[in-house]
């Protein structure tokens, strides 16, 4: 496929894939037209392009891209602008993808820890919600254990920028480390995550990628005003109180869950 | 990182991700030696390793990947064998990708669908279980949703083997995409899955690559035990009745969740 084929982006304004998507379209300076889908009631054209029905989605030309990370490479690998993917040392080329797949494990799709705010507001289920005001006083067990991967995820990103030196993800460049991790960052500041105190590192780097002019550029309008749910997430209060060793803590709660080994990437803790 | 420098993988007996790229090993014709992880106690060197102590982990000389995603596209590039990612045209390697990521969404990690019955026998979870005798008249509505969207999730696999004739995932030719998809699809085989009847193609997609070499040098000895936990999922009694057209069905069950837009890749219907 040529550069000059259309490009066309299928997505949804606020969804951390889209932002993903978005933002490496910017950074390559591809020429690209947007079309909103209403999550709610796709149309047409959108299912007939993608049967799952999950944004984004990515045309170029006649060629159609379903999966957002194998979009990102594509695009890498199809296009000029910014080189965000090294191609010259193949451990750094590794560094970034694992960066890559592993901010996924935070924010994408039903896994643990967006998922829970995710569905934080659901009517239909009346154990949650913070209208809720029977279990005001009891605190959701299922809420603290995703409050606490979220604070030790996080922390393992602070260490990387601390130990590291950043300015970026994984490194002195800026690249798909951080347009795949930026947003669910900026998603769960959006939410009520204030890095500030215990994340020193991670708010300077929150600050200035979202800063970034081709960030600016596709900025979610909705994530100027708080987030309409907004929770005040004080994820300090999860972290060990040895602050001079913020590795992720031994959980006392493991529930001994997973045990058809066959389950996915495993976890050696049980997490749920 | 050279060819001759020492390679190990850590890895729990039946995890799918683990498998995955123990098939990629052996396809890569690559000598390495293992290290069996228990995901109840991990060893101190594995969490060194990995904080997040998750399964597979790869080394190769000092060189520590910790996302089996990432480790599979490095051991691509980094060494010879078969060849599992095309790279002499683009849109095919796109193709590859793709079909490696949406894999996932099946069955590793937290996700939906594998996760359901991954979590089916905890004990703590009054509501789950085959033992669980007073609810057994009631259909549990999560089990209901995640048999239906794993029969839908199945059936675009079919389609991708019947529509572009196969005999592999992408094609004709067994890629990344087959040694990430086979492991979700022999998972839930064991789970009791039975394909013959509605999924004919991917039956004999099982079946074939079920009997490849490498597949067989590292096939975990519990799959060859019934699993001990199985159901027998009889998934075509999911699928819509007009057989002539089985695209996935407009769910009437759509709870209206998600309405945190940033959530993750943007589902266009309200799954959980």
């Amino acid at each position: 496929m040529s550069e000059t084929a259309e490009v066309t982006l299928y997505y949804a304004p606020g969804s951390v894939a889209s932002l993903t998507l978005q933002i490496v379209l910017e950074e390559k300076g591809i020429e690209y037209t947007t079309k909103v889908v209403d999550e709610d009631k796709p149309s047409k054209e959108f299912k007939n392009l993608c049967p799952r029905e999950e944004v984004p989605v990515l045309k170029h030309g006649d060629f159609v891209l379903q999966e957002f990370m194998a979009a990102c490479i594509y695009l890498e690998e199809t296009f000029g602008g910014t080189k965000l993917i090294p191609d010259d040392d193949i451990t750094s080329e590794a560094l970034v993808l694992q960066r890559m797949f592993s901010a996924q494990s935070i924010g994408v799709g039903d896994t643990t820890i967006c998922s829970y705010w995710a569905d934080y507001d659901d009517e239909d289920d009346e154990d949650y919600g913070p209208e809720d005001e029977e279990e005001d006083e009891d605190e959701d067990p299922d809420e603290e254990d995703a409050k606490e991967d979220l604070a030790e995820e996080l922390m393992i990103w602070e260490e990387y920028l601390k130990e590291e030196g950043g300015p970026f993800i994984a490194g002195k460049e800026f690249s798909m480390a951080d347009v795949s991790f930026f947003p669910v960052l900026a998603y769960v500041v959006w939410m009520g995550f204030q890095p500030k105190k215990a994340y020193p590192h991670l708010n300077d780097y929150y600050l200035a990628v979202r800063d970034r002019e081709t960030v600016q550029a596709v900025w979610p309008v909705d994530w100027n005003k708080p987030c309409p749910e907004k929770d005040f997430l004080y994820l300090e209060e999860y972290l060990e109180e040895d602050e001079e060793e913020p590795k992720p803590k031994a959980k006392s709660n493991d529930k001994g869950k997973a045990k058809w080994k066959g389950k996915g990437k495993g976890k050696a803790k049980g997490k749920k």
